[in-house]
């Protein structure tokens, strides 16, 4: 299975040209859109809602992940295996969470260049095509070179704000819930949000914090839109109070 | 097959989860998106808006239909048979008109919890497996309990609403055009709205009604968005009078 | 394979009827979503945008191509073969730039009429069970006559307008780039516009143009949006200017 992570946008034109390549390559092989709304600008948060994304994700899937503002510029193209999962994109730091946190982790720079390749959409015409090679079974070992580690890295550690804001307005944060106390309260600009459990337990239009399907933090409010409640962007910063 | 229709948003992070799992779950099943904008807080809307499209889907078909503002509470998750189409959903109204309106129909209850159960996401944990079960033709009888009807219905009447607005302005009720006289005119926030067969016959910028490509009275305007000019939304009540 | 190209709206609730005809019609065929944000009211940037994409599908390809404003209306709905690709859609013009820049061409009308055809609904009733039989190998010589030439045809020229922005709020032109000297300025709204190779290449906020990953002219800048910064739509007119 190859799943897509990108900031190309759901409704834009650039998606379905990365699936024709898949298609092309990869028959019969299911391609599902992960999220083509990362954020764009924010390298750090995309690679941090990844990890949380892609540690859900069946062992053996091939997860092809950009967002890659510096497309034609220097940045090493790379793939990683961790866990079991392949991962192609930019070395630019949006795979080196999940990477971090993995208990084994492969990383290779991708050599081959194709004859044809747009400066702009590397995913197209250089991450599809081995994206493709992998999902089939074909591992691209002569294309590949093994090199030691990914050159941009933000690290294992959780990430202490807003990485996600979604249609509802919730705002997922960095942070996996399962180290932080249902009794600690977010600080996030001046106000102090309590936990919830579900969102009935909270009083209508009162904002809280709770533990979201893919294990972060994620700041909520029953029937309103939290995000546009306290203002809350992505790269927002937050802290946590523990009782 | 199996088609989706819920409220996670187009352009969100949740649709892809689902995909997942019915991908795993459900090998070389077409997974069809129907809508993923459905109204969020509205479920009587989405209720009708759901009939209208799955009278026109293929007998057999899957539809895995998911508006739940009350997920993590008390409302039942259930699969209801109507007329050979298999909905998967929660027991919130959702799945109640095309119930009402089918000729024959069964339901059961989903006794069976997975062993991770996301509060906020049944759609994921539970009503995906299920729907990937029924889909793959394997039923899944020993995770269903029979019950005798929905606890929540809105009945098998017309709605005489705006159920749904489209990205071209159209509005569409829950009127059903085969009941609605073509000399009859609506009255929708003081305005008087007569018939026109296609959009060619009124003249541009006028507001009209036709019935719609699922069989609904819609409200639109040519080469104009009618629910800006008369300020529709969903929920928007309307009459009829005939001539 | 076969690739959608519309002005359905990629959240709406036309494309999942759509697939399902093609689903039910053509099973085991992949279907991609190549654009359903194309300008609605602009066939000819419409046409433009689908010649510069068709150009990159593989030959065997069907390409179901409707922006369709006169639906309902007196336009012929036709098959084109151009080098090897399958266009089936309304003969608005939208297909005709494909079709003019190929080097052969063939055109049918269809004659056949679906016993249920939704007057605003062409592209679920008539052109998907088309496109339907033509990818699984069946053409349907029966339902189909051969005509000389398109009625309505914008010609193989390009066109020195936007007709296109995607979401980063960059502006594609029907200029291909080709045909373009890089030390040309576009001149645009009054503003002159120098070429650059990459977005890096470029000072932070400051416009650019270039050869975009399907060959057109594309007016950028450099981490803000282009269109935004200049107040650029589709349909704004720009000029050329050797140096």
């Amino acid at each position: 299975m190859i799943f897509l992570f990108t900031d190309f946008g759901a409704a834009d034109l650039y998606v379905g040209q990365v699936k024709g390549v898949l298609a092309e390559r990869a028959p019969g092989i299911p391609v599902i859109d992960l999220l083509h709304e990362a954020p764009a600008f924010n390298v750090k948060a995309s690679a941090h809602l990844l990890a949380a994304l892609a540690e859900r994700l069946p062992r053996g899937s091939v997860v092809f992940a950009v967002v890659d503002p510096g497309v034609g510029g220097k940045r090493d193209a790379v793939v990683v295996r961790s866990d079991g999962r392949y991962f192609v994109g930019p070395d630019n730091g949006l795979l080196s969470v999940a990477a971090a946190r993995a208990e084994r982790r492969t990383v290779w720079s991708i050599t081959w260049r194709p004859r044809t390749l747009a400066r702009s959409f590397h995913g197209r015409d250089l991450f599809a095509p081995i994206a493709a090679a992998i999902a089939r079974g074909d591992f691209p070992e002569a294309r590949l070179k093994r090199k030691p580690r990914l050159a941009a890295s933000f690290g294992a550690d959780d990430l202490a704000e807003v990485i996600y804001v979604d249609h509802y307005g919730n705002a997922a944060t960095g942070l996996r819930a399962s180290g932080v106390s249902r009794r600690a309260r977010l600080v996030v600009k001046g106000t102090w949000i309590a936990h919830a459990r579900v969102f009935s337990e909270a009083p209508q239009g009162e904002v809280f914090w709770y533990e979201n399907s893919i294990g972060l933090v994620e700041i909520a409010a029953n029937s309103v839109s939290a995000a546009a409640k306290l203002g809350l962007r992505v790269g927002q910063r937050l802290a946590v109070e523990t009782a």
